[in-house]
């Protein structure tokens, strides 16, 4: 996979883009990144790429010039890939999520452009094939939401994770909310493992984990329930649980 | 404020934390973060941090004895400051978001610790104030959430953004999506800026910025709308913004 970045702050993308998956996925040439500078291609005397928003208003906006020609010289150097996706980091794009991580793993090319200070020139985002948030909350810059979606994406890429059985049993895959885990000791200063995850019983085992997750999901994320197809069996853990909190409740009141 | 970081990962803040707004709040002095390898509280020979799952299950699990004893060294250190938030990255938890960020903000010691590998040994979760999630996707590790989350909190934090207006304007602040923004030219490659703003006329520029936010809410994040308390001079304009696409898709088709 090829990703080009396009930002006014390259040095940010230095330490996580060469630490962790993604750094090993470079050195296993499984992913190559190229971060432009887009300041580069301001064609005014002063290489400025922001300018006051037309009608008033606090900040200052990014201009659409050094982006339009930023891209078109990105485009020009990857004529060779398949046209590929081109991300607008924005508050007011898609919220980025697991199906979104998985379609980008698909592609051969990637450009994320990153935004700063107050927004955008709105004649920017007729460039991009996505506009794209990482969630409900500001950032100063798009530096960071490009580099979770980078991560979130490369770690899908084939032969990027070292032990491929670990990407699908994760949360969101499923569905669900993810099982509690534990590892040794089996008594951490009088903390204790689940008895049944001791004894070797993998039915059983999986039935606990498969409860424990629509439990944890039902009580912190119904709406991830709504989402999701459930088995009749899972119907049936639901009840359970269901029953059980409300036995809760009456002993603890 | 102070912050704490536990990781595996130290390497990858050092880009991130030194550029952009948050690297200017820690040089003016507004900000003090500091990243503790919880590897190095590990008390086996080896210094590993990981083990299998009880159970069965692929992927490695963090410990909970080098995470607790590091986080019990960084309370220690900062025991002159009022007790902060322990804040545990995990996809199972709190959808991080605007609101909390606010809260964050508040504080005067926030804590990370940053997950990685298939997950945590649950007894760990009992260490934090707050289980938290930045999104519906997986990540190789908590490094960049909580790099994210620290920079929507910094940004809110007083004297930190050099025009204090920004902040309350942004996206989410007003629960809309924001309107449109245009900077030079006034055609761009002959896309125009819309007339209104560039006549002058604050009332009208006002009204139209508030009707295009509404819009664009209403079209890409209609479930914002149903969270924020609209004026009765925003339901007429949403009323308009209805009928006008109602008669666009009679001419359209």
């Amino acid at each position: 996979m090829k990703i080009d970045i396009l930002s006014l702050f390259p040095d940010m993308f230095s330490g996580p883009l060469h630490q962790s998956i993604v750094g090993k996925a470079i050195d296993d040439k499984l992913l190559d990144i190229q971060v432009t500078n887009f300041r580069d291609y301001a064609t005014n005397k002063h290489r400025n790429v922001d300018d006051y928003p037309y009608g008033g208003g606090a900040g200052m906006l990014l201009q659409a010039q050094p982006i339009f020609d930023a891209l078109a010289a990105v485009e020009h150097a990857n004529q060779d890939l398949p046209k590929g996706r081109v991300i607008i980091l924005d508050p007011g794009g898609k919220p980025f999520d697991q199906k979104m991580a998985e379609s980008f793993a698909h592609e051969a090319h990637l450009t994320f452009i990153c935004g700063h200070y107050e927004g955008y020139d709105e004649r920017i985002k007729t460039l991009a094939t996505d506009e794209v948030s990482l969630g409900d909350y500001v950032l100063t810059g798009g530096e960071l939401a490009a580099m979770v979606m980078i991560d979130a994406t490369v770690r899908l890429l084939p032969g990027v994770l070292g032990n491929e059985a670990s990407a699908p049993g994760d949360s969101f895959s499923t569905g669900l909310l993810e099982y509690p885990q534990y590892s040794r000791p089996a008594d951490f200063r009088g903390m204790k493992v689940p008895e049944v995850l001791l004894n070797g019983n993998h039915q059983l085992i999986a039935q606990w984990r498969r409860k424990e997750a629509l439990k944890r999901t039902y009580l912190k994320r119904p709406d991830l329930l709504k989402k999701i197809k459930l088995e009749k069996s899972d119907w049936e853990l639901l009840a359970d649980i269901k029953a059980e909190l409300a036995e809760k409740r009456v002993t603890d009141a």
